[in-house]
């Protein structure tokens, strides 16, 4: 079964200093599970060029896709796309597809500002296609999305399809039990399923469980193998909740 | 001024897999800008002891201070502390203390897996005071924090004091105008200012303004400079409110 990895790179001071809390890592995350792929890495990072290649340049060497969120509209602290070109060492160049779109919509309002969102890294590709006004840069595996939470989602949604790959199979346990009760359990089901993702997580102060356990394949047939003999170990009483 | 940066290691197979929203990062954002310290680097990473030693061995080098968020229990997936050690090329050891508040705390219950919680990078410091009840276990920069938000957020607060440094002072301006219509302004006032923390953040379908500007220094006099000198270059009637 396939695995395609992603790495999600937030570009923003504002998210760094608390005035805002980012939304888009978490919609990355779920939409991304959902249609297979491994997100392996969010890296929050500063309005700092330096800063930005370099974390742009390692996620594009390590993972199959990269997608970054902010640093894309007319004013100083915008950099992204200069940081992407840094990081794949190509000059920025005003694309003509992009400038032809910003002059359309800027009309007579302050064009030069809104020309500096026409600078890409040299052969860039606009991804058009889904509910989307204004193309979706690409430079190789990098994907250029806008930080405003609107026009991440949107995007994002838009690139999808051409994302997809094999699906994720789940099985939970809901346990009234507390974490080293079951550990022991645990470590056995791994034994005998190594390549089972198995995660437990505690939670103070729900009502219903203390601990719930997620199993997950891509292998539906081997979760399925998995989770019927974790639910042989752990003690019947302790489990409240299956899904 | 003092500046004192710091990293975020936020460490969960839950959280990118979209399973879980992390909070923990927000929490600490605002927590650590209100003390004065910079929060340069978020990262959100898997359960994987090689790819934990890296990040943190990244961090201690390249910041005054490292937190880490979760990964500290007894299960298998809880790997926070060895990868730490492996960071530093350190031993885990039992620590004595960690081990007797264990002993006290699960009694009967499977002390196996509970004691797996006292093992700690060797020559590590335990720092107690404020409202927890287990202390919080530091090696060299770096601090272990557990990633349910509870719990991260009490032995956030009872290690402000001694992250505490020099604050930031900050002004805001809402303006109805729109980015790429301000942004010389913006470019005019960082070159008079450079030293200025100035940040633009566009909105989509607020009532009241379409960008929020925030100016920021460790210099109060610095800032009300800076602030007064954009309030003349901006145009009167684009500006709905200030504080």
């Amino acid at each position: 079964m396939r695995e395609r990895t992603c790495a999600l790179v937030v570009v923003g001071n504002e998210i760094l200093s608390g005035k805002v809390q980012d939304s888009n890592a978490y919609f990355a995350a779920r939409e991304l599970r959902k249609i297979g792929v491994a997100l392996q890495r969010i890296a929050t990072i500063p309005d700092d060029l330096a800063v930005i290649a370099e974390e742009v340049a390692y996620c594009s060497q390590h993972f199959d896709l990269v997608i970054t969120s902010g640093g894309v509209g007319p004013t100083h602290d915008d950099m992204t796309l200069e940081g992407v070109a840094i990081a794949f060492k190509r000059k920025l160049v005003r694309h003509p597809e992009l400038e032809q779109l910003i002059r359309q919509h800027f009309r007579d309002r302050s064009l030069d500002a809104g020309l500096k969102m026409a600078e890409v890294p040299e052969g860039a590709i606009l991804n058009t296609g889904g509910d989307i006004r204004f193309p979706t840069v690409q430079i190789e595996n990098v994907y250029v999305l806008p930080g405003i939470p609107q026009l991440f989602e949107s995007k994002l949604l838009a690139l999808k399809e051409r994302f997809t790959t094999d699906p994720y199979f789940m099985r939970a346990i809901y346990t009234q039990s507390s974490e080293d009760a079951i550990a022991e359990f645990l470590n056995a089901c791994l034994k005998q399923f190594p390549a089972l993702m198995l995660g437990s997580y505690p939670r103070i102060g729900h009502s219903e469980y203390r601990v719930k356990l997620t199993l997950e394949s891509k292998d539906s047939d081997y979760l399925e193998r998995a989770f019927a003999h974790l639910m042989e170990l752990l003690p019947r009483d302790a489990v409240v909740k299956v899904e």
